[in-house]
């Protein structure tokens, strides 16, 4: 890269030096004797000062428009009455190297569809939207360290498929040569025969799709799911303790990298937690809230958002803990190839986690028994022909197995304390945005 | 996990101990005497022995099908005799975990096609094949380290697109609650767009989309892309000094990891290169070529497979290095994206890498500059407005930028000496291919 360039926090270090310095035109005062410009890179922002001499420079700083993309070289000067940092650039060459024209089309009080319209402006203009993505790289570093050290194998698993997955009806279809195909609903199938080829742990980060027309804070028709299935297993604890054991490695991770920014921009602290996480049943999660009232109607087997929400705080203040394991889910809220235990064919061998009273992981032992997966399958009136290729994976040596399934955004949602899924997605797909 | 399990590879370490292995039957000896099951797990085989006695082992042993998944008990003693690693188990326990039909649908002599049909096992009973993605679970890792280190941020674009991206001609499209959505070909515009956004490295795998008719062993229709774009570059050198510093921190990671096993089961020595890798322009290419005799009909601008295996081979034996950067490719067989020098409009700022005779990589310098970019979006005949999304990102300013898609796959192939995609790829997508 170019060797000259200084990055604005590291502007402190080169005092009486001349830097060149990149980035943004944040704002601009053009006074009568003296001209400002606040210029900011991706980590801060600095003053750049020039007194008017009716010279190109001046003229050039005057021509400037805010969001233009600047090179600016200069000396870096102390100078204490300056907020930015005590220190200010007296510019000797500027350079437009790509102008922003005027007016912009958002600002500080643009609405979040507006604000998605212009995304690359919205994240470039707030740090604390910079800072997600930020986070998000961490966050999965960590996972990754943490499945490496474990012996996983990182999978890429189609996304196009020559049949609907799981449940046909919210599946993307597509002309494929003269037939069609599915877009993957998540990479479930794939997984298990990765485990079947061979693959003791499988990892994988990858986009899910899902045409549902949900139009809540927390669905999108794309989103980014990680993914992990692991061979041998004793039972679905095995795929608990795991899924803990590497949330609390990257969430150390991201604390340790990011934890006092992130509560300088969210006003959020990001507690490490503790393993193990609070492991309740369903059964017990109806009882604690049908004892505090909840009855939502309708929802006679699973939670709703709200009892999620419930049984989260009820833990907290119980446990002290953010976290919450809800596990043996009923039979006909879980498709057929969760494991039933053997004592109680009503309930599966599954779980879903509950962070500060949002769902971020659905898992579960799998079944791996061709006859019982066939006869789990007929349960739900599925047809074995349409997924032949999967049940044929059961058939030849498949090892007891499990895994879970998280959404990426999901996580990072509740971690930064934000509302909305659009605002820890880059570029947000929903049943009415296809765009930009 | 299982705490009593011991994988193969480390029962030299248990000997005259009882372990626990969890492995798949890969052959069976069953003598008039003596019952001999060889298993296998992702780490190696081993000798189970027993000495019939009428007894319920005997008859569990006896109906042991190859590829069936087991659980086997026993005690590890020396046995100078064996071939595989000098020690036996005697078994105290087997347990079926999950039974494979017979017969196996394929053996050793079975075609790639009908391979590609069974993958799970194709994978599972080839220690190759498995190798395949331990090399690319550590090859990602390195390049992730490497991009990382360089402050890169790991974004995840959208694969849904409300228009289709650069030609329409070769996009997948599908229906969209009453609309139609197409699957990105590339990420090339939303990394622009994340370029924009004040995002400076950017770095992402993920799936890429190719409508193309295509059937050679270098094509899919669906493929792990390797993309990169950097912010604030002085020049395409910039990218080229990235990707050559990431392939070589990648590769040496792999063949400090894996080299020994790739020689053993591929019989390629994996050559960490020196940088800088050769450059070389695409005229000059062209005029090494003719001296060479080649003249390949219809082909007048790019290089033909030949010709990128006759370059290689050349820079090879000049210069002893297996890449080669071919530069300046001229702007009629480059997208209107590509910067094109001030002194020759006639070529691009864009390079492709080629390693051993295989293009694995594009790259350029972007058009960052809204005019240019407008003008020569026209001179190609291409209409401003389905891409308006994008071409917004380049009004506000956007810096210079650069960078480079690679494809995974062909890295791998190259890597190991194979001669298909289909091979290092878990689960092929091709014109008529869409299963398993």
């Amino acid at each position: 890269m170019i060797q000259s360039r200084v990055h604005v926090s590291d502007l402190r270090e080169h005092v009486g030096r001349t830097v060149t310095v990149f980035g943004w035109v944040n704002t601009l005062r053009l006074q009568s004797k003296m001209q400002f410009v606040v210029v900011r890179d991706g980590t801060g922002m600095v003053q750049v000062t020039h007194e008017r001499d009716n010279g190109p420079l001046e003229a050039r700083l005057q021509a400037l428009t805010p969001e233009s993309a600047v090179k600016i070289t200069g000396r870096v000067v102390d100078a204490a009455q300056v907020k930015l940092g005590g220190l200010e650039i007296v510019p000797e060459a500027v350079e437009v190297l790509n102008p922003a024209a005027t007016p912009l089309p958002i600002d500080e009080q643009t609405g979040i569809e507006h604000r998605l319209d212009w995304r690359f402006l919205d994240v470039r203009r707030r740090p604390a939207a910079q800072l997600i993505f930020a986070v998000q790289t961490t966050l999965e570093q960590g996972m990754r360290e943490y499945a490496y050290a474990q012996g996983a194998t990182e999978m890429h698993t189609p996304k196009l498929m020559g049949t609907a997955s799981e449940s046909g009806a919210e599946v993307f279809e597509l002309g494929y040569f003269g037939r069609s195909a599915y877009l993957a609903q998540s990479p479930q199938f794939y997984k298990q025969m990765a485990i079947s080829a061979g693959i003791e742990k499988v990892f994988e980060i990858g986009p899910v799709f899902r045409a549902e027309p949900s139009f809540t804070s927390r669905h999108a028709t794309e989103f980014t799911g990680v993914d992990v299935e692991l061979a041998w297993i004793d039972g679905v604890e095995d795929v608990m303790a795991f899924e803990e054991q590497m949330l609390t490695h990257a969430i150390a991770k991201v604390a340790d990298a990011h934890g006092e920014a992130v509560r300088e921009r969210f006003g959020v602290e990001i507690t490490v937690p503790t393993t193990p996480f609070p492991r309740i049943t369903m059964a017990e999660a109806h009882e604690i809230l049908r004892k505090g009232g909840w009855h939502q109607e309708g929802i006679k087997e699973d939670l709703d958002p709200e009892g999620e929400r419930s049984i989260s705080a009820q833990i907290r203040q119980a446990a002290g803990h953010e976290f919450v394991f809800v596990t043996h889910y009923p039979v006909g809220i879980r498709p057929f190839y969760h494991m039933r235990p053997a004592d109680d064919p009503s309930v599966t061998l599954s779980f879903d986690l509950l962070w500060k009273g949002l769902e971020i992981t659905t898992g579960a032992q799998r079944e791996h028994r061709y006859d019982v997966l066939l006869k789990q399958a007929a349960e739900k009136g599925m047809s074995p022909e349409p997924m032949q290729d999967y049940l044929n994976a059961f058939r030849y040596g498949c090892p007891p197995h499990g895994g879970l399934g998280m959404g990426l955004g999901r996580v990072l949602m509740v971690m930064l304390g934000l509302e909305s899924i659009r605002e820890v997605t880059f570029l947000f797909r929903g049943p009415n945005r296809l765009t930009p």
